[in-house]
């Protein structure tokens, strides 16, 4: 108490009234994310450059206070709660972004630059930050970079990871460390970009970042089919890339997802047979007679049930909303409890069914519902209360199931975590998807990087 | 030596004879790379299988034996060249490659398959492992991944490390761990696969790798232009860009390299107007009339001195052979030495211009090449031996240069290796790209997976 006193009055030597917040509910607030988890640290720092990000935490290092570094708090495992005697770093007032590097193909970005405001600065030259995230208008990017990001374009493009080419860090210490500066290619040892991306602000915290650029699509045609069963998702996944054009999405989800959205949008989809899964792909190229003719042939033969082909840009939008709606579509029933599973896709389907067995055996009174990137073996199990239960056996039903759940993913190749990360959520179940080797290793670069354990103390290992 | 005599009798109780090679001229091929450094190490294992790579570990650790894994040692600087205490683990024999995964779109092969072979396994599936070597028929997948290979398309698709999903690694110890298996996708703690990739063989050894692969451009257009001024070359690339078409390669050369590789070809490129360089752009895209027309206007605003379209496949070849034979024209006149520089886009200019005053100022007695990847702000610069010269004055001359060209690195933001790593040649001027900080991060690391010091000593760091 003593040492949190100390620090905001330090902090506030350096840093205006504004940029250390101490009032309970904007702490809490900050201290949260959108896991079912909250945080009540007992401030939050604001800085607004790089050289204040230093103070802070030399500042912290004296005094042995934890840090929580902060984004956009749009995390689903509690990678950004933050407890008592924390310190949240809200990066969210440094969020200038420069001018795009045309030759390079590169934007250097402040990390609280929102991922859309990336976005929209890219848009006029053609080019794209090609992370698609559905919190895009809250999370920034040094979230999505100490978080790995997904999405719906990693079928494409890979994960954030591989769009990053420089990273200027702070150190625990609060040293600042310029990772590649301006450059692309830097072989020279071991690549501690890739090592601070995906850490969970664990390592150092992201100040600035160098992002890579491509090219945005020239065209692309989007398919939407109706499925009998997962088998029959990855043959369609084996026909669909053997057109040779590249996929930018091979997103599917269950007859229930479809259900609960065609509610919460009022309206149906436009396929008329009712089916198992749903699918929808899209393929960088322009609709062509041959596209239309091996839709057809997709039905004749009998991969999907049915299957259109939006044409216009209206149709697309109505085809993708059912994708977007189910989360939010999910989020008004009570309880709930999402899984980001990674699969090998060559066992996917037994072990999805496994996975409906062991919920029917455990008696887990609750609604299941599957979507997400089937196309990177990563599909989201979302378990949602039912009326008939209480929030209690609900969540003793969930606590029951996840052990079995785990054993599943280990069972069959898979990870805890496909996109989602550990954070508090998981760290319990990482001996699920790493071995003691790894494990013993990660605690040796938390170390060598975080002598005194300060930086998001408690996160992804103790 | 007792060690020596104890390791090749304990390895030849579970490998066969020919598995074991002492045979001095043996010995020394498989020692060296094509660096200018060689090596003699006292035994070479060639292990068949992942179970054979941990046994051979195993005993290395036992009997404290340096171990240098070894792939097509076809690297630059050093870095497979084995010392004479030390075993070369030649992954030569794991050359297996599996079925492709067309519904993953990836394929799992054992390290010492080549990256020629991995490529044609590809190819009639329309796929491809998008890392283009000149050594290709030579090197290996295992030390592809190792030194994090760049080549002729990272300005498309970024160096070896954004390929890969999957790593199969043995330990110093002699343990065999599975990196995310069959998945893609696995946020759980720190990246170890990036770790490992672009470790230079001083963290494990990688025995199989699962290759994410995507699909072969639908077209390419190849244009050949003369340019004036590195200035021009930075202004001709953002207008390439601003095509809006991927742009699958953008290599630069000057004209004291045309006059090399056309001498040696003995055919003279098919530009008329002489000019300080040369640049090769392959864009993703058919021909068009208002590609021609862009051509046209380049002349006409003056941004290039001259330029044509390749037509046909054997243009193309002949455009992109002029790129190709560069350093196999430089391979037969004395002493040479190599440098891999990168560079921000920014000032790359000024830089080139100040390392070849520098050149001048020292008066050292060679001839200038500049070529490679200017598109990623990383060229190479070759310094030759003239006739005037003795190897021993070459050599004199070049090492009080590269003391000067280092400095100019550090100071311009660039690095001293864009593609080739650090091995042994450029393990002194590690200090030049990377802080005390990151360095000691190096060691912790280092010393976290190879507590012995077993794995490539001397490599990268001390």
């Amino acid at each position: 108490v003593n040492r949190n006193a100390a620090f905001i009055k330090e902090a506030r030597a350096f840093l205006s009234e504004s940029q250390v917040l101490t009032d309970p509910q904007e702490c809490s607030n900050f201290g949260s994310d959108w896991s079912r988890l909250s945080g009540a640290p007992f401030a939050v720092a604001l800085p607004e450059s790089t050289a204040q990000v230093a103070a802070l935490l030399k500042l912290c290092s004296e005094l042995k206070i934890a840090v929580v570094p902060s984004g956009g708090r749009t995390g689903l495992v509690g990678g950004a709660v933050a407890g008592k005697d924390s310190l949240v770093l809200s990066l969210a007032r440094m969020h200038f972004i420069h001018k795009i590097n045309t030759a390079a193909s590169t934007v250097r970005v402040q990390a609280g630059a929102t991922t859309q405001a990336v976005h929209e600065q890219c848009e006029p030259h053609g080019l794209i930050w090609p992370i698609e995230l559905a919190s895009k208008g809250s999370c920034q990017i040094g979230g999505n970079l100490a978080t790995n990001a997904g999405g719906l374009r990693v079928i494409r493009y890979g994960m954030a990871r591989k769009w990053v080419n420089g990273l200027q860090i702070v150190t625990a210490a609060g040293n600042i460390i310029e990772l590649n500066r301006q450059i692309e290619k830097n072989n020279t040892g071991y690549d501690l970009i890739q090592l601070v991306v995906g850490s969970e602000g664990t390592l150092a915290v992201i100040t600035e970042a160098t992002l890579r650029l491509t090219t945005k699509p020239q065209a692309s045609t989007v398919f939407f089919f109706g499925v009998d069963s997962i088998e029959q998702i990855v043959a369609l996944l084996s026909l669909a890339r053997s057109r040779r054009f590249p996929l930018l999405a091979f997103e599917f989800f269950s007859r229930a997802c479809l259900r609960s959205v065609e509610k919460e949008l009022n309206r149906a989809s436009r396929l008329n047979v009712d089916s198992a899964f749903y699918v929808i792909v899209e393929m960088e190229c322009a609709l062509t007679p041959e596209l239309e003719l091996w839709t057809e042939s997709l039905v004749s033969s009998k991969i999907i049930t049915d299957g259109l082909i939006a044409h216009s840009s209206d149709e697309r939008k109505q085809v993708w909303s059912l994708r977007e709606g189910i989360t939010e579509s999910l989020s008004h029933r009570g309880g709930i409890r999402k899984y980001d599973l990674s699969l090998p896709l060559i066992t996917i389907q037994n072990t999805i069914l496994e996975i409906e067995n062991r919920i029917k055996i455990l008696k887990v009174r609750a609604d299941v519902f599957w979507f997400g990137h089937l196309g990177d073996g990563s599909p989201h199990l979302n378990i949602v209360q039912i009326k008939e239960s209480t929030r209690e056996d609900f969540d003793a039903d969930c606590d029951r199931f996840e052990t079995d759940l785990f054993k599943i993913l280990l069972e069959s190749g898979g990870s805890i975590s496909a996109e989602h990360g550990v954070g508090l959520l998981k760290k319990d179940w990482i001996t699920y998807s790493r071995t003691p080797e790894e494990r013993a290793w990660f605690r040796a670069i938390k170390n060598a990087f975080d002598p005194l354990g300060i930086l998001n103390p408690g996160k992804i290992i103790d």
